[in-house]
């Protein structure tokens, strides 16, 4: 495992800082014109890849043929050595699988795995690792378990991920719980290129500290110099720095993650020159007062041209 | 209000007792032949009628077309009088609305709606009922709320109910969060021909007693005769003989619904010579110790021919 | 087992209605006196009996001496024949069966005792009967388990009440938890002489429909009247009158047990003429439009004097 | 805040590493002898100070005169500068205060209250700011806030930290929650000089990295010179090493704080040559199984004379 300073000797992880993309909505339709376009300004910075059909996505949206759309688009769009991480979770095995390896000819290096979820007293620890190793066996890329119970409401346990991990299709795990303690366990019992991606932005610093290959970050999609800027720093051992960093980040990545959510995220793309736009109903776009909020956090970050914020001196 | 002993005055609430119906599968498929001569031995019965597409179903693991399979082939076995009431839950509100109708034109009656419930954070009370307005606004037949917050993970609250039933277009609730309560104060404030629908097996007779209106039961999508009779008896005043059937159809139920779960329910269908067949993955069918479990309850009920349990009485 | 219209067999249950004490405060102490006129009151009227230091009597606010005093002003003021239960929970084995003992001498006729739930992690089912048994080995008084999950984090399974009930003296449980599934499954593995007492007001004539043998209620501490007239229906087979008597209870005692809590019983105390008062810091006296709506609420059972409600014609 | 390398300008603050003492029990009394030598013990390490009557010294099973005693002799025991924080939680205000200033004549240097929890629906974040800050007015020694939702089953959020943090009186939050994110929340919104002690020996470098000014710690009643060290090593800078131990640290940690708990870390003690014992019953010691844990888990951390392991060469 990496620390600050040290070389990395392992080479198949997922490394690094994924964006979680937002899909762009047009009228009825998906706009991948501003999709493609969010991904070739993306390409100009450090991120190391894309993850399409997140839940920062509306995967839980889309029709297949949209999701499949997308897909295509950022694979077409993305730059050479972007990984491309698509989430694929249905709650039949079948389907699952199917849905993997349609994603897959469309492109995808991975795929973001949810556990089933609506039958939850019946998704005993062997039934979800029979899940995953079936979907595991029969995919034609790795597989990455998604693991965020404030969506699912069914974590999936360190030991189980533990088990997962022995599986040689099983890749990662991204991390959206929250529970650091997560971390720990899982690293203590995995093979050494097993990765761990968090998907706190605000646990971001502190989970690279105890041996996190990467994060898949939704402030990412927003601020990924800042993400970026975070993991190199680290990397470097400029942890005071890196620290000053991630708690700036913090109260933006609260709001985009708790508080006003997936329309938070829309809106910023937005003001930062990005192809945001409305969330798909349910949902709704933020009213005024969560949009002046919006601003006000990325001013603070020193995001917005002429806010002369701290972090003013930032590449646009 | 009808209580024991008293005549209805109301025609079109959802009343009686309603199979929530199971789907069987051969290999990859849905068995549609199965699945409707489970219906016609239903035909026979006092039930009310079917729900299809509902958790005891499976939905969640059906492609749209054997979803729209399934309702054309309830609307073609049913009997007439029976009424149909389809689950057609996305999480798209346009996805919702999309499929509401498709299944209306297909020759459902109702249609279930669960809350959206991947974003629970961003599901407010307002978002909630503008999901289920905009729904009911552009359904060609009524809305039955669904709330089953074992298995969404978000409960709707008896004050949104009241609010939702101002919709002229939502015409009930199917309730399986086990909370009576949720009934008693949803009725206080509600117009009367608004449905009240168990989703309980085991509160099915209390829950008749403070106003339900009827039920949606997993139990009798097996032994539909007892749960009828449970009404009949309650509408006919013989409060002790319902207590006697409604205490002694619990263990069934609650192995039907919370620790065997839907294998349970069509291996008991197996047994009693409907077609049940396995669920599928990542759904498991019964072990050895769960399939003598679900036959040693039938038999406790009097269901299986030879036994002379304590209903043996019971017409076939 | 009893239902409306039979004849009781069984002599040592608890049965009927027993109000849950209020604690009325003066100054920094407990004020006996009022606490002692409103049991003479409540004599009078067609309650089973009274619990003292449970939930409603703010008995985790008390010192062991005031607790002491209570139990004593509660035994000297009630009318013979009127049982008392006592609330007697501790952490520790050791003090919970002292504190039993102590309340035994001073004249309680049986313990409620809930589970220890601080070390919620700890108390598996193995530890909690261990505990409950240790605890009825060497009380002096018949043990009523208290399950009370929103309060304490940590239910009582059915299933572990079906265990403990095989101990001779553990008499009951008082059940809270607003499931009556727990009643069913629990009244099925007891002995006949187990006693059934629920918690929730607005469940209690379901409850009774189903086999709870009373309840203890803290609507009944309020308007005692109601609950002994819908228990007094019920058994006289009259269960149309007891349902509108039971909806009508709905409001008041969600007020009373949900939404305002213990202030708004004190409040509707003082405006009904008995000792009331402020309850202990944290918690506070209702503000305005607490006590109009407690108000309102008793006008709406006809419990206040020329309000001329629905009710009104209720002894006063 | 202070950084790896950086030097420290704050000077009243909690920080550094407090062991969370346990209470030794013999027969049916406290053990007072053992309890000193542990502190004499203690003193010879790098710890802070101590925390006694807290979650780990079982003092909920504590009577009031056995908690005075105890805190009268972690005074006499320890040794100059060790600064001593007292659990002093009682449910009612006034027992709180009363309680706080008890133990501060004893010679505590600071209490550490947990929110009052039995009414959680009740404890809204007004009630619980003016019931801290009652308690902080009265108290004759500073307050430091217990948030251990896993135990309560009532968090203290983050905004409602910030807001008491305005109190000069109220210095310092212990957070056992497991969430970082707390952390790093209410870090951004206090004033300098209040302490962030984490609660989660897991967590401890991590925590530390985003601020937290020290930990009480299970762990650290076994193992002191282990978090000591961690604490260290991040203080001078050297995180890959503080890394290591803290990965180390993880599978004994879990087996003290959520696994086996509070029996687990006496029998570690035994283990040790500390006064370990058993716990108070409801809890019980550890069986043969999870003593072999224990003894597996210290040797893996090398902290058992003859084994070998990979920290053989601390001191003991």
């Amino acid at each position: 495992m990496r620390g600050p300073g040290e070389e990395s000797v392992i080479c198949d992880r997922f490394e690094g800082v994924f964006a979680a993309l937002t899909t762009p909505f047009a009228g009825e339709g998906i706009a991948l014109d501003g999709f493609k376009k969010n991904i070739l300004r993306y390409n100009t910075t450090g991120l190391a890849g894309y993850v399409v059909l997140g839940s920062t996505g509306e995967a839980v949206f889309l029709a297949d043929d949209e999701a499949e759309a997308l897909t295509a688009a950022v694979r077409e769009a993305a730059a050479p050595g972007k990984k491309i991480i698509a989430g694929a979770s249905r709650e039949a095995t079948r389907s699952t699988s199917a849905f993997v390896n349609q994603l897959a000819r469309l492109g995808a290096d991975a795929a973001l795995v949810k556990p089933p979820h609506y039958y939850k007293a019946a998704m005993t620890e062997d039934v979800l690792k029979r899940y995953f190793f079936d979907v595991a066996d029969s995919a034609a890329i790795p597989i990455i378990v998604y693991n965020i119970p404030q969506n699912t409401g069914l974590p999936v346990e360190p030991r189980v991920i533990v088990e997962l991990a022995r599986h040689p299709n099983i890749a990662g795990i991204k991390d959206s719980s929250g529970r650091l303690s997560n971390l720990v366990e899982v690293i203590k019992g995995v093979r050494p290129d097993f990765s761990f991606l968090l998907g706190s932005g605000g646990l971001f610093l502190a989970g690279l500290l105890l041996g996190a290959s990467g994060g898949i970050l939704a402030a990412a999609a927003a601020v990924p110099e800042i993400c970026v800027e975070i993991y190199s720093l680290f990397h470097r051992g400029r942890l005071v720095d890196a620290r000053k960093l991630q708690i700036d980040l913090v109260p933006f990545n609260k709001a985009l993650t708790e508080t006003l959510g997936i329309p938070a995220i829309k809106h910023a793309l937005d003001l930062l020159g990005y192809s945001g736009g409305p969330p798909r109903p349910p949902l709704r776009p933020l009213d005024e007062s969560g949009k002046a909020r919006v601003r006000e956090l990325l001013e603070a970050l020193g995001r917005l041209p002429g806010t002369g914020g701290p972090a003013a001196g930032w590449p646009a």
